[in-house]
C-alpha cells in the first residue's frame, strides 16, 4: 500500500526566511574538499554549484545541465571541462557548451552560469551577486586559516536551520556562559560582563567589533584541556562580526596579575568562522581556531579542535531546537534584552543592504 | 549534494483540522512521568509546554524563552524556578523572569505563560482556555487511576493523526467484532447489538453515555487470558464520553444464567481513557484498565495490560491508515449509517463549543 | 519533546505536475503480484485501488471503505466479497456494500467505485477514465511478456517522481551512452547516430516510434553477459511508445558483415515497460527483457534481468536528481537540442488527450 504521509502544516517565518545578500563573498568550501580529478558539489543561496579544479584554478559552475536539468556533478570531468552523465553536453570551465553528442551546432545559449571565485587562506570564496560588482576588497581576512605562524584543524557543520539565528548565536557571547558552561565557558561572568559594539564601516567587508574582558575567572574547561592554570585568568575576546556572516576573532587568557602584555604563560587563540547559507532552512558552517605556532604541538591542536567541535555541537542543537519552536508560533514577539544590541545591528545592516540590492524603481 | 527532497502536496482536511475546545482539562500526563528533579516538556493544543515539580507542586509554563524562543526544557531546573540553557535567563513558578544576565532592570513583560494545572488521580490536567473560566467541576471522574479498590498499570500511546478520528473510534465500539476480533471482541454480535445514547449535560463534563448489552456470546480472547468461562458469557459496556475526550467506561460479562447482580465468577471492569492533541495532527493517549483489587493479582493487572496494549495498536494502524486515506482526498463524503449515532452527537458537540468559544463580534 | 519539524517549501513545478490521461488503460500489477487468496492494493494515479480475485477474475475496487474511509485492504476478503476491517461493512466485486452490521436497510449510495479491468499477458491493466469510453482496442501489445516464443523475468521498481520524467528518459536513448556507458551502452555512437521518429495514429494505441541503426560498434557489457563477439557489431533499436507510457521494443545486434536476415549469430530481444503513475510524484514502473527461448537458457535469462535492474537503477538514480534538481527552480527553461524530437512530440501529445479530456464548456 501507498499512502501519502500526512505532512505537518509548513509554517513560514519571517524569522526563518530572511533575504540574503547578495553582492558579497560566501565561503562554499575548504580548498582541500575538492579533490583533484573529481566533482564537487555544494548549494549556496538556493543555488546548486558544481566545483572542479582546472589548468586556471578552481572552477564554479551552475550544476544543473541546461539541456534536461540533470545535476552536472552526476556526470565526469574530462580535463579542464565537464560533461553531463545524462545525455552527454560537456561543458567548458567558461560553463559554455562546446558538445552535444550527434549535433553539430551548438546554441550560444546552451550555457551554464559562471561564478566568480576567489581561494584565499584555504577558503574557496564565491560571489553571488552581480558579477559587475565583483570587489576583493570585501573578502574578510582569515589570515590564520593558512599561516605558518598559526596551527589549526579546519572544521565543518551542516546546519537544518537559516543562518541568521547562527550569526544571532555568534555575536551574542553570554551564550558561554550557560549552552557552553561546561566547554567554552565556565563561569556566568562572561554573561554578566559588559561587551563594547562598534561598527565596522569599511573598508573591507561591513560588520560589527565586538570586545569583551571577563576579568578573574577559573580557567575554562576548554583551556584545561591543555593548560594547567594554578590561579584565575583574565579573559578577552574581540572579534569582528561582518558581511555576510564571517567571525575573525583573537581570545585568549592570562593569569590574574600578569602584565598586559605578558604572554609567556598566556592562551592566545584566533578563529575564523563563517555562516554560508545553503537554502532558506540550511546553512552550512566553516570553523577553525588557531593557536601559535610556537607555542603548542599537534596533540594541543588537535585538543582545541576535539572542544570546538563539541561546543559547537551544543550551539547546534540548541539553535535546531529554537528554530523548530520558531516554526511552531512565527509571529510569537521576542522580548528584547540589552545583550542583543550587537546582534540587532548586525540584523539591521543586513537588511539594509538586502533593501539596496533590490532592483530599482 | 544537497538536493531538497520534493514533498507530497500538502493536504488539509476538514476532517482533519477540526478546531479545539480550550475552556476544559486536558490530561498533559502521568504524575509519574514528571521527574522529581527536572523538566518535562509536551506539547499540547500546540502549545509546547514544560513542567517541573516546586513546593507548590507541579507547575505547567510556556516551554518557550521570552527572549530568544529557545524551549527552557533545554535550560535546567534550579530550585522552584527554570532557567533558560541559552542566555541564562531565569523564570520563577509564576513563569515571571527573574534574572536577566549582565541586566539589571527586568521588564514585567520578561515572562512566559502559566497553565493552571490540577493533579486528580494521578492524571495531571492543564487548562488550556481562558484563565477566568477556570472550573475544577469540569474534571472527568477518573476515580479507578487512583483508587485502592482497583488495580491498573497506567499507559501512554502516541498517534500520528488528529484526535476526532481517536474520539470516533471510542464512540463506536461496533469496531470490537472486526478491528479487535482476536483481542477485546470476539463476536460479531457486539457490532449486531444495539446502543443506547444518552446525552450528559452536566453538571460535571458534557458528552454521551453509550450502554450497550451483548447477551449470550463466547468470552473473547481478552478474557481468556485470565479466566476460563466453559459457557458463554454476557458482556455489557457502559460509559460515558466526556469533553474534552475522555472515556469513563464500566465493562464486564458473568456466565449466562447468572443472575445481574452475581459477581462471584463476572470480569468487573473500569477504564479511563483519555485524547489529548499534541498537534493539529497528532495525539496524546493516556489509558489505563482497572480490575477489583478483590479479584485478581499482579499478574492479571500485567495480562490486562498487555492485551490493552495489543488491542490499541490494532486501533492506532487502523485509524493512522484512515486518516492517511481521508488526506488523500480530502473532500470524499463519507456515507452514514447508524452506527455512527453516538459519533455525531459528540462532534455536534464539539463544534457547538468550539462556536461558543469564539470572540463575539 | 515534540518539535515540529521544518518543511522545505512546498516547490510545485509545471514539469513535475503533468496531468494524467485517463481514458486509457493502465497496468497496475503483474498478474503474479494478486494473491491467490487475499487482497492486493495499490495508488494509481493518486486513487487508492484494492485487487481481488473472484470467480470471475480479477476485480479493481475502490480502497476506500464508503462508510468511515478507512482502506479495505486492512480488512478481508469473504469468498468473492471484502469486509472493511473497521466497523465490518462488507462490499460484493461490483463495489456494492451488501452488508452493514447492526443495520438491516442497505442505502444504495453505499458502494465504492470498481473499475474496468483486463488481464493481457500478464499485465494486469485499469480503466481510469470514463467507463463509457471502455476501449480495449487501446491496450498495448506486450506479447512477449507471455509467448512460448519468449523468456523473461518479470521486474518493478518504485519511482519517487512524476512519470514524464521516466517517459523522456524513455523517448530518447541517447542516454544509454552516457548513462549506461557500462552496462547498456558501451559506446558513443548510440547518442551520435540519428532516430527516425513517426507518428503512430492508430488503430490501436496512439504513440510515437523510434528507429536508430547504430552500426560497427563494440558488443556492449550487456551483451558481454552471455555473448562472446570477437568483432564489432551492428546493433539495432525499434520500438512504439504508446499511450500513456509504454514502450514495445524490438533491439538486438549482430556481427559486422552478417547479411541482415542472418540471426545465426545475432542477440534478438524483446522488451515491455510501462510506466504508470502513482501519485504526482511518484511513479510505477513494470518490466520485461524477453530473449527467443530457442536461443539461450534460464542463465541467459537472469543474467538479462540482472543487467536490466543494474541499468533501470542507473535511470533512477539519474532521474531522481533529475527531479530533485527541477524542484529547486521549477520555473528554469531547458535548452532544446535535436535528440528531443520523440519526447517533445510525445509530450505534446499528452498534453492534447488531456485537453481533449476536459469538459467541455
Amino acid at each position: 500500500m501507498n499512502f501519502p504521509t500526512i505532512s505537518r502544516p509548513q509554517i513560514q517565518s519571517a524569522a526563518l526566511n530572511q533575504q540574503f545578500v547578495r553582492n558579497c563573498w560566501y565561503v562554499i568550501a575548504w580548498d582541500h574538499e575538492i579533490p583533484a580529478d573529481g566533482l564537487f558539489a555544494r548549494t549556496v543561496l538556493n543555488e546548486p554549484i558544481i566545483l572542479f579544479r582546472t589548468a586556471q584554478g578552481i572552477t564554479a559552475l551552475e550544476d544543473r545541465c541546461c539541456h534536461r536539468l540533470a545535476p552536472l556533478s552526476k556526470g565526469r570531468k574530462e580535463g579542464d571541462a565537464v560533461r553531463c552523465g545524462y545525455h552527454g553536453l560537456k561543458f567548458d570551465g567558461a560553463g559554455q557548451c562546446i558538445e552535444i553528442p550527434g549535433q553539430a551546432n551548438i546554441p550560444a545559449t546552451a550555457r551554464v552560469r559562471k561564478y566568480p571565485l576567489v581561494v584565499r587562506n584555504k577558503w574557496v570564496f564565491v560571489w553571488m551577486g552581480d558579477v559587475d560588482k565583483v570587489d576583493e576588497s570585501l573578502l574578510p581576512d582569515n589570515y590564520s586559516c593558512d599561516s605558518p605562524e598559526w596551527r589549526n584543524i579546519p572544521g565543518y557543520l551542516h546546519y537544518d536551520t537559516n543562518q541568521m539565528l547562527i550569526c544571532d548565536n555568534l555575536l551574542d557571547f553570554s551564550h558561554l556562559s550557560y549552552t557552553h558552561e561546561k566547554t567554552l565557558g565556565g563561569s556566568p561572568a562572561i554573561a554578566q560582563s559588559k561587551a563594547r559594539i562598534e561598527r565596522l564601516d569599511g573598508p573591507g567587508p561591513r560588520g560589527i567589533r565586538v570586545s569583551r574582558e571577563v576579568p578573574d575567572v577559573p580557567s575554562p574547561p576548554f583551556y584545561n584541556r591543555f593548560k594547567n592554570y594554578t590561579t584565575n585568568i583574565n579573559r578577552w575576546f574581540v572579534y569582528d562580526f561582518v558581511l555576510p556572516g564571517t567571525l575573525l576573532m583573537q581570545s585568549g587568557g592570562r593569569p590574574v596579575g600578569a602584565a598586559p602584555d605578558d604572554n609567556s604563560d598566556a592562551v592566545i587563540l584566533h578563529s575564523c568562522q563563517t555562516v554560508t547559507p545553503e537554502t532558506d532552512h540550511s546553512t552550512h558552517y566553516f570553523f577553525q581556531q588557531s593557536h601559535r605556532s610556537d607555542t603548542g604541538n599537534a596533540e594541543i591542536t588537535q585538543k582545541i579542535y576535539d572542544m570546538l567541535v563539541l561546543a559547537f555541537e551544543e550551539d547546534r542543537q540548541m539553535i535546531t531546537a529554537q528554530a523548530a519552536m520558531i516554526a511552531t508560533d512565527p509571529t510569537h514577539k521576542m522580548i528584547p534584552i540589552a545583550a542583543d544590541a550587537a546582534l540587532n545591528q548586525f540584523r539591521q545592516l543586513v537588511r539594509r543592504m538586502v533593501e539596496a540590492e533590490q532592483p530599482q524603481v
